[in-house]
């Protein structure tokens, strides 16, 4: 790319490399970057590596936070017998937006995929078992509804039930809003399989 | 956004200051970053710092460059008498890229639009008329195939005229592989006007 100049270059290739973002976005975000005030183009790069250093791990539920301990962790309102297990923080950040929900949650950073050779040692599942040795109600399995959500809902069932703690899962079925037309059959037989009487 | 914590946030609202990404993309790029080496969000963020300090206009051209020319005013191979007139730095780099446009450029940063209130004053005309005065055989309007980019293209064209230098228009019409089923009256009707003996 001889036609921008190296630091120009240099900032596309590193836009480049983050996720979803090709050459054109790469180049449409450049151009807005450089054309901002220069206070804020130090604030976008303040912001990348201030947020990086200092966000570490929540020692309880392993969520990223810039404490020792999360916001939701730290608060003793929240139930924290009731613990909803969620494969990383955007899932429970995505919960939270609810409102409705008023447990703790586990970020085990990862599901169970055989295909990429990720095992249970490598998802924050001992930690799970760590902090289900304190008292705990119910261990609520919300992992995606994928083959390696379900995989690791399966295994985390399986290693808890013996403890006597309740687990659930929560349901599958068709969204709100969803039109059955368009739905997926495998979604039509789990919302069949899991239905109510009203 | 409480479930996060501050300097995520931070990172995730600075994210959403950028063309084109909304709060979930601004999320997964920010728990990309995250989860970056610390060394790569460091090259990231001096990428963009670095690139907003020390870009500048080329002195000729007015594309974005880090120096007083840009690589291509500096190239004296280049046909310095042929200018090619596009809105932006990103149209100049989508005609770097065909390889076979051996002239310069001139970078208006922008179309004469009154909608917007963006009159001939506001886009680099007085500096294309500048240069004009050393010698130049063609000047060829590449501005975009909008409203915009047409009115300004009209105006260039009746101000340049009268100094005798060609001015040139590049052609509008179907674009390679395009499917005239899908093409707009608009466009089939360019094409139509500008169809060429066999």
């Amino acid at each position: 790319m001889d036609y921008y100049s190296h630091q120009i270059n240099r900032l596309v290739e590193e836009l480049m490399s983050l996720p979803g973002i090709g050459s054109k976005s790469a180049q449409r975000l450049a151009f807005h970057i450089l054309n901002m005030p220069k206070e804020n183009a130090k604030k976008l790069s303040n912001a990348i590596i201030e947020a990086r250093n200092n966000v570490q791990y929540c020692q309880e539920c392993f969520t990223l936070t810039d404490n020792e301990r999360c916001p939701i962790c730290k608060n003793e309102k929240r139930d924290h017998r009731t613990i909803m297990v969620v494969e990383n923080s955007r899932d429970l950040a995505a919960y939270e937006k609810t409102g409705k929900y008023e447990g703790v949650y586990h970020v085990l950073h990862g599901a169970i995929s055989p295909m990429l050779g990720i095992g249970p040692g490598d998802i924050r599942l001992k930690e799970l078992l760590q902090r289900l040795q304190k008292d705990a109600d119910e261990v609520i399995i919300a992992t995606n509804s994928s083959l390696e959500g379900e995989t690791t809902a399966m295994y985390i069932s399986k290693l808890i039930k013996p403890t006597g703690i309740k687990v659930t899962r929560i349901a599958s079925g068709v969204p709100v809003g969803g039109d059955l037309e368009y739905i997926d059959e495998v979604t039509l037989l789990r919302a069949l399989e899991g239905r109510r009487e009203l």
